[in-house]
């Protein structure tokens, strides 16, 4: 039976750089990927959306122009190409990541692996089913979209998020479920194709996940490009009526469009990979459970979506680092489990780094809030934004975290993430030379010279 | 005669934030500005460029995008409505600081100053004649166009670039001449709405201050875009004749333009200012002399361009900071001269913050370097970005400066800035968690991933 010092699980980001990084260190690698190497971020995730976004954002910029009569113009995709393009762009970045690992000597394994016992898995390829021992193996299936009783995507008029990834066709409408990243992202590429968009949020606001002043800023700038926003509304039905998708909330009101998008969040790929022979437990909501050392059991680290922590593919590739080093040393430090940034995509940006101010409000810290608005930057009224803002939240004297909604505002994220996570003192800031003119300087504007207002306080 | 503890000739970015924070601590401030308040950057430098620039970027990602046959579409301008726009843009921002002044108390002068002695002045207003005495004065008058003897714009087809910033009807073609921020970002600018460019420098590349690397991919982009593009060319004749603009270079070559642009450089405004009166002497070049704590004179300070250290609004705010600084002091400190970020905008952007390579080279440091490319970022390719590199300079194993040519890369300026000022470690980078997917990643892939290599090796 071949036996690894490494057998990995899921070849998203977490299980490409953990077997990069494990195989470099040189230890023998053994990856098994159901599906196709880059997981859902690369195939049907960040990079598939991105791709789409960035190729369509003449029309945002353009509509930004128009709405000030500076221009006219018109700008029509070939669907078919679009998807030909990021198809090529996502493939291109697969091939690199399979060169990559197997250059390093990654055994790879296209097939399903199950834990037959705790060093041990089975692999089912389509050439027979291969057993490997292993002495540590890292879990990290990774998530797919979730689907709720009558709120299943049915492949007709009824996607989800990986299905809605290949359309052919715009839809004239569409009607999403769901008002998180997912459903944001895939919105806003749409409404630049034409597409009406009809969007539903149990939550009284979108992007619930983000700061309120963010979601609502969010949702001033989206009604005013003409989507119809529906918050705290619950569906109770979503399916194909003859070819429309028609969808029934609670309060009986009923919604139809030619297309639905169900993106409700994602749940963890735990079935059928033996995690009762593992001795790997699940939490209620099926992720898998680890302890402060990323482990879910002493041979098995879980890393990425899967245990459920921080669905980015950074933090995965965050935690699969982490795995490895501690693998590879005698003595593990834990997973220090740091606050993760975050970006929505779109002509409405978000960004959010460190914490927020209910967070730390609810931890008892003395915290303050200083904002600038986006249509005081000279950068983003030159792009013709007019919505947005970027907020700091200080505990006491420190800058503990960032959140922004508006144009391109996913670029100041790592800026805020360094002066947080490096602590920087007023003292540094002051000497932290803003060029002018940039977005950046809406940063410094609400961390130099806006007033602080206490938390909680009008 | 009025007698303020602190004068202030020339309303640009320096004097505007001397004023306000000399005011702010409760010094009773003097302003004499003879034209515009803002100065050059906000009425004819740094903000109508960018608003030009950000107003025509949907033509630069449509094309991109029209490159790759995802889309097809035109955009055309309405010239008229774009420089209102600007010029309401510009006239806010003015009456902004006009009110922001008026409100601290500071005196404020539509007229030219002149020194009549150390501690005396003379403003010439519309009202007449006001001498002012002072204990303090900043000098901050900032730049003009340069002109020489040939190339002197005329008013009829041969232009400067305040000038062109009041263009009416969009030239078939314009040659300018000087490759330096002010051609490319014009240039940029006139591309998009259509104009064919000619552009002549000099100096064997484009942007000759940058990195050379930066000049060279610079030149690739932009001839792959359709400029023409005359390097290593001195003009010797600049002239209107009939209705076009005719350029005599020193090899006999003569190029023919619809409209020419100066775009040479800066010179100071020192003239008719009273220098002699206040013992203020000049360099070679005609800027103001000034000692190690920005000094003209034992009684005058000297910021922003007119000392020609670093011709950027930032480093002009900057100094004038430090100026007040010094004057609210009993002991001041040196001014640390410290090392300006800088960017050039348009669709292929340019950044640099820190050190050169030659720099560090030259001071006898052992000198590495390491690069991205920007086409292997997926934000920057799903914005059809083919072209740009993100360089990282390294002393030893200090990160000493960071420079980058490509699509948006104006947006990592201060991050890489806060990196390099706060002598950011190897285990602080490696701490700092870049989010997946930004364009910040094409810097993390320069800082971590990239193999170093020593300078001046092949």
């Amino acid at each position: 039976m071949p036996s690894h010092d490494l057998l990995i699980i899921g070849g998203g980001p977490a299980g490409h750089v953990a077997a990069r990084d494990a195989a470099a260190r040189g230890l023998s690698v053994a990856l098994a990927e159901r599906h196709l190497l880059g997981g859902t971020c690369l195939n049907v995730g960040c990079i598939p959306t991105k791709v789409l976004l960035g190729a369509t954002n003449a029309v945002a910029e353009l509509k930004a122009q128009q709405k000030r009569r500076l221009c006219s113009g018109e700008i029509s995709f070939d669907l078919k190409a679009l998807m030909q393009r990021k198809d090529r762009l996502v493939a291109g970045s697969r091939q690199a990541v399979e060169k990559e690992l197997a250059g390093l000597g990654v055994t790879l394994f296209t097939g399903a692996a199950s834990f037959t016992g705790p060093t041990s898995a089975l692999i089912r390829t389509a050439d027979g089913d291969t057993p490997v021992d292993f002495r540590h193996a890292i879990l990290a299936t990774g998530t797919r979209p979730a689907d709720f009783p009558g709120l299943t995507a049915d492949g007709c008029r009824v996607l989800d998020s990986d299905a809605l990834l290949s359309l052919q066709t715009v839809p004239q409408s569409i009607l999403i479920l769901g008002g998180g990243a997912i459903g944001l992202e895939l919105g806003e590429w749409l409404s630049r194709l034409g597409t009406a968009i009809i969007m539903v949020e149990a939550a009284d606001r979108l992007a619930p996940f983000e700061d309120p002043e963010v979601s609502a800023q969010l949702k001033t700038a989206l009604s005013r490009d003409g989507w119809k926003i529906h918050l705290g509304k619950k569906a109770v039905s979503l399916q194909t009526v003859g070819d429309i998708a028609r969808c029934e909330l609670e309060d009986g009101t009923v919604l139809e469009a030619d297309l639905a998008l169900t993106a409700l969040g994602r749940r963890p790929n735990t079935d059928g990979i033996g995690l009762e022979a593992a001795r790997i437990a699940t939490d209620g909501r099926g992720f898998v459970q680890i302890d402060d050392h990323l482990r879910a059991s002493a041979t098995v680290y879980a890393v990425g979506d899967v245990n459920g922590r921080a669905l980015w593919a950074h933090a995965a590739m965050h935690q699969a680092r982490h795995a490895v080093r501690s693998i590879l040393a005698a003595s593990s430090a834990p997973y220090p489990f740091p606050s993760m940034p975050g970006c929505i995509y779109g002509t409405h940006e978000v960004m959010r780094v460190g914490a927020s101010a209910r967070e730390l409000a609810a931890a008892g810290r003395p915290v303050s809030i200083s904002r600038s608005l986006l249509a005081a930057n000279p950068l983003a009224q030159a792009h013709g934004a007019s919505a947005g803002l970027v907020k700091c939240v200080w505990d006491g004297e420190q800058l503990a975290g960032v959140t922004a909604m508006g144009w391109n505002v996913s670029h100041l994220v790592t800026l805020a993430q360094a002066l947080i996570t490096q602590q920087t003192t007023r003292n540094e800031l002051d000497s932290l030379i803003f060029a002018h003119p940039t977005l950046d300087e809406s940063l410094e504007a609400a961390l130099m010279h806006a007033p602080r207002e206490r938390f909680g306080e009008a």
